[in-house]
């Protein structure tokens, strides 16, 4: 492509490019943008070396292959702050440049957007249904080695708490928190068989009482039995990772309490999504360690968002064969709330055009400047703000949109045509 | 876990970790090990400089900085090759070494082969629907930046012709492969409207007549008509990226014989998987670009495998709390077949007993030494063997199991006892 229009002197012409999603996966009521951080300090590098022109230069043209090692991003980017809400047709990003260097953005912008987006707006459903209890991500095991840092990114954007990835804590500044495996407990064991009380007794005295022991590698009654006899009262936590986990978070509680320990939590862990968190949200769990469904975004692994190019040279244009319509035209977008602060719809309309009257709603306009000329705007959100813009914006939504039951996108999207 | 061990003394215990599958996901018939190769090269590297260090040590001991700081596996790994097919229970690694060094190795481990092996069994899984026709992975954009490379990779590994993924090509030598884009087309608009003979004329001018043309941004028909008008019969291929696909192929390929384009290939994509691709088996389909799909293993994004403590000092241990039992002690594990080389039996037995009686049935041994005192024995398979070791494991399933239905698994593992 890049070579072609290289040649015919199309590769030069102004185009935008928009990445949005055609719909929410899954049945879900709202998408989450997730990874605009680490998709504006990809761009920042995002060069061609020798290492990758050598290969390229074995099928390319020798005036692609002095282009692509001048390789620069020079356009400008709008777009929705990390951390926003979305829905489907949302103009997440909007890409103004010529179009030889914005056609070769496709796969960095959406890689990073469909995989963070997807990840966040599933740890959000975890984090709504956790209402207000700790969340633990700890689930890199089950993730590519280098996409489980940036699921741990994007689960504590969604408000997770903390992460058992140490690579996030360092590379995000995500705080980590773990607990120990079961193979640490088995450890104990000699020719006289388990020692369970010697592995706790070795986690505390390295740790102190506030540490939190895992207590069903045998038998959990007296798992928790030996940590108190151990730890003492004063025993900051215990972890249950098997069996029904409401029955046992019962029953745990009341042997705590029974033994005076009576501000040692619970964490439960195994195989925990949104549902079985929600579905234990009348037990006296503390804490929920959520692995595999986090990091694989809980039955929707990717945001399914796509970059298609919508403008060239100020003309619309757009996909015409079947199933696969998009709108033509560079976009804006600002979303609609009650004075409650309720959203209400979601409004597009062509950049440039006025704003379409609010009629009585707040109107809150959703694409902010992230490039310009190259060079990523200043005061981009910290990981930080973004967390708490979505936040905010989960309390924004009508109550439906909380619902986990597939459905119908929480607020509909209207699109304002350029003839208005 | 480390500092605790460590100051306890336990962290020097000889131990053995095993890693392998409760379950194939998703009512998968068998497993492909994949990232194997990766894993090892990984683990080569895998060191705690300064900066891993400086984050560390603000909630470490002393003891277990300078015990990281030191860190270098030393141990040995046997296991599955990359490329074998594996069943619920199959050792696919045995890792062995002191507790703390080989502790540490858990997400190493399991992210890579997690990854790596779900991607490879989805694949596998397209590769059979697709009954000799090639595949190119397109997936990249549907997944993280730097899993997406490991993606192609694995796909390749199942018998993927080809990636779109340039990076791949570089890293791992996979031969890249694709075809335009709709922007590219699009692009083709001036004040008169679409022009997609000149996308079509620019294309054939910088790739020659056996390039690919996509000819479904507007009118199929039309498009096939113009891409046979501009580069002539001896056009190499079209691309149909919508609507029906079977339908549109049968009517593609007419079109393409009544111009006497008899030689031009049609290639299909757009939300192919293995059901999408085994419907088309009867329809003149030469290649398929899979995307979304593959990278997100179909269903199962991860191969849910874990990593076990089984031994140690000799003693086998287990964890007993319902549900997750594991059973105890190193393993080694052989294939049982019969004299045509269906496969028949997993046998799982104890490392350092005397080997099953095949009962006349083939043994094939099945795990081989990958590592030796920390160092990677020579002789490991390139990408290249491990594709031909899965595509001669493919042959060897008893028929039900290259069903794409759900099921059990194509052939039972028995556990051989230690008092055997």
């Amino acid at each position: 492509m890049l070579s072609a229009a290289l040649a015919d002197g199309s590769a030069h012409r102004r185009c935008t490019f928009e990445a949005f999603a055609r719909r929410l996966p899954d049945g879900r009521r709202y998408g989450v943008v997730g990874g605009t951080g680490r998709m504006l300090d990809a761009l920042e590098r995002f060069r061609f070396g020798d290492p990758e022109l050598a290969v390229v230069s074995k099928f390319l043209d020798e005036r692609t292959v002095t282009w692509l090692s001048e390789y620069r991003f020079s356009g400008d980017i709008d777009g929705y702050r990390e951390g926003e809400l979305y829905f489907p047709g949302s103009p997440i990003l909007s890409v103004r440049g010529t179009f030889a260097e914005c056609v070769l953005l496709e796969t960095l912008i959406l890689s990073i957007l469909n995989h963070d987006s997807a990840i966040a707006a599933a740890a959000a459903r975890m984090v709504s249904a956790a209402a207000g209890r700790k969340l633990i991500e700890m689930g890199s095991r089950r993730a590519h080695e280098d996409s489980a840092v940036a699921c741990s990114r994007a689960a504590y954007l969604a408000g997770f708490d903390a992460t058992s990835n140490l690579e996030a804590v360092r590379r995000y500044g995500v705080p980590g928190a773990g607990t120990s495996a079961h193979s640490y407990t088995l450890l104990h064991t000699d020719a006289d068989g388990p020692d369970e009380a010697a592995a706790f007794r070795g986690q505390v005295a390295a740790l102190g009482v506030g540490t939190t022991l895992l207590v069903d590698t045998y038998d959990i009654t007296e798992g928790v039995k030996t940590a108190i006899a151990v730890a003492g009262p004063e025993l900051g936590g215990v972890r249950i990772d098997s069996g029904d986990l409401g029955v046992w978070a019962r029953q745990v509680r009341d042997q705590l309490d029974d033994l005076g320990a009576t501000k040692t939590k619970i964490v439960v862990s195994g195989d925990l999504d949104e549902y079985s968190i929600a579905a234990l949200r009348a037990e006296p769990v503390d804490t929920y360690g959520v692995g595999t469904s986090v990091v694989t975004g809980s039955g929707a692994p990717t945001a399914g968002m796509v970059y298609k190019l919508v403008e060239v040279e100020g003309i619309p244009v757009e996909k015409r064969s079947s199933n696969k319509a998009s709108r033509g035209g560079t976009k804006c977008a600002m979303r609609l709330a009650r004075a409650t602060g309720t959203i209400v719809e979601e409004v597009v309309y062509p950049a440039g055009s006025a704003e379409p009257d609010p009629g009585g709603l707040t109107a809150q306009p959703l694409m902010v400047p992230m490039v310009r000329g190259g060079v990523t705007e200043p005061g981009q959100p910290t990981l930080t703000q973004s967390r708490d813009l979505l936040a905010h914006g989960l309390v924004s939504l009508p109550w439906e949109g909380l619902k986990l039951s597939r459905g119908e996108a929480a607020v509909p999207t209207r699109f304002v045509g350029r003839d208005r």
